[in-house]
């Protein structure tokens, strides 16, 4: 049995705790959260302290320092979720380690954690088999990456998830002003998406900027509105003919 | 039942065929390729104008005039497949319509039709009617739209598929410079894409640019090693940022 404590409210520690919950091997004795009585929650945490495997921190990335730092005397494995964070951003004193969902959580809407990938990192070698169980009791994607990695993953996540989202606004956007429905669109979202699981991402490109066809790209300018979506696609056409000329 | 006839062997022909194939009251009577000997296929086809409903000309936005020309005496409804091109580019002697499947196809790739929206418009009532008729025996989704609309919503297309698809190519760009699997991204990209049908994309946003974090932001950038990606990263950050600004 692994018991863990979770630390935070946010929408990653719901959703840990809710898989854990069902999760055989795996106990989850306390959920601390900073909108306790910080005194109080602590003088809980520290009573139980010798049951405790692993404490999950899993705060905002500013957070983090400050949280841990009421864990300096604790034995047990202090771990962050956090993506852009490095290892090192715990406590010195203490056993430390990262447990990162790659994936975009929010309140109320239900994930399948066994798709989801988990990335760990700990200082000993104990503690990293301590993270793969857990890991692996949860989800059938575990990758083993140090802080670098991860940091260079999260700014990959970044593009595909926050811009890509932006992305989807901006269509939205061009629909609202034109009357058309931004329904018709999420089909092709879907599909674009589905696409990269069966086919690069550079076989998949399709479009003007990839057949540099600049009578398209003109007309498509000339109908945008806004400037800024102007200035977006243009660089985002850049950046498509700067790829298929370097791979040419 | 509804005589068509395919003329183009892209992938949106093959597609259509394929679809009109397996659809009760459509029959396919002629697929005609710019590969034929061009005047064997027309007399080919002209023999048996008289049974046909609807020509289909499936074949790139370039060659749709010079390929429709082909057809001026007919008395069928010609239609264009189209999402950039106005009806008005068929020759104003027959009666002019479109037919544009809103989705992006690769040959191999299975597509279910049902999903795939169908934006119709044409000249004359009746062969609204009739194009009605034929939208709704192959898909559950279909909008009629004017030349203007279906414009603007191509060009939205352009953004969430085009542009998305090279936002996940920037992705699998930086996971391999820095050795780290492209893969773990996918869920990822599923559920972003997935989360826009119980989101709208202004409320599905997270991310740095968002929060106005700038110092992640500043470490993103400082984290990138293509100039272009840099530009990339802060045109959209500066988007996204006046979005907000502006929604507040």
């Amino acid at each position: 049995m692994i018991n863990v404590t979770l630390v935070g409210t946010g929408a990653v520690s719901n959703h840990l705790l809710d898989v854990f919950s069902n999760t055989n091997g795996v106990a989850v004795l306390q959920i601390a959260s900073r909108g306790d009585q910080l005194s109080q929650a602590l003088e809980r945490m520290r009573s139980r302290d010798e049951e405790v495997d692993i404490y999950i921190i899993a705060v905002s990335d500013d957070a983090i320092a400050t949280v841990s730092e009421h864990f300096v005397k604790s034995n047990a494995l202090l771990v962050h979720t956090s993506g852009s964070v490095a290892m090192h951003a715990l406590p010195k004193e203490v056993r430390r380690g990262v447990f990162y969902p790659l994936q975009t959580f929010s309140k109320g809407r239900k994930v399948d954690f066994q798709t989801i990938p988990l990335c760990i990192e700990a200082e000993h070698k104990n503690d990293l088999e301590l993270l793969r169980t857990l890991a692996r009791a949860i989800s059938q994607s575990v990758y083993e990456l140090s802080s670098k990695q991860r940091k260079s993953l999260h700014l990959a996540a970044v593009f595909v998830n926050n811009f890509t989202n932006h992305i989807y606004q901006i269509g939205n956007d061009i629909c609202l002003e034109n009357g058309v429905p931004f329904d018709a669109l999420k089909p092709l979202i879907t599909e674009t998406a589905h696409k990269i699981n069966t086919l690069s991402p550079i076989d998949a490109q399709t479009g003007p900027a990839k057949r540099n066809d600049d009578s398209t790209i003109d007309s498509h300018l000339s109908q945008l509105k806004s400037k800024t979506h102007k200035e977006v696609y243009r660089m985002l056409t850049k950046s498509i003919k700067e790829t298929y000329e370097s791979k040419q």
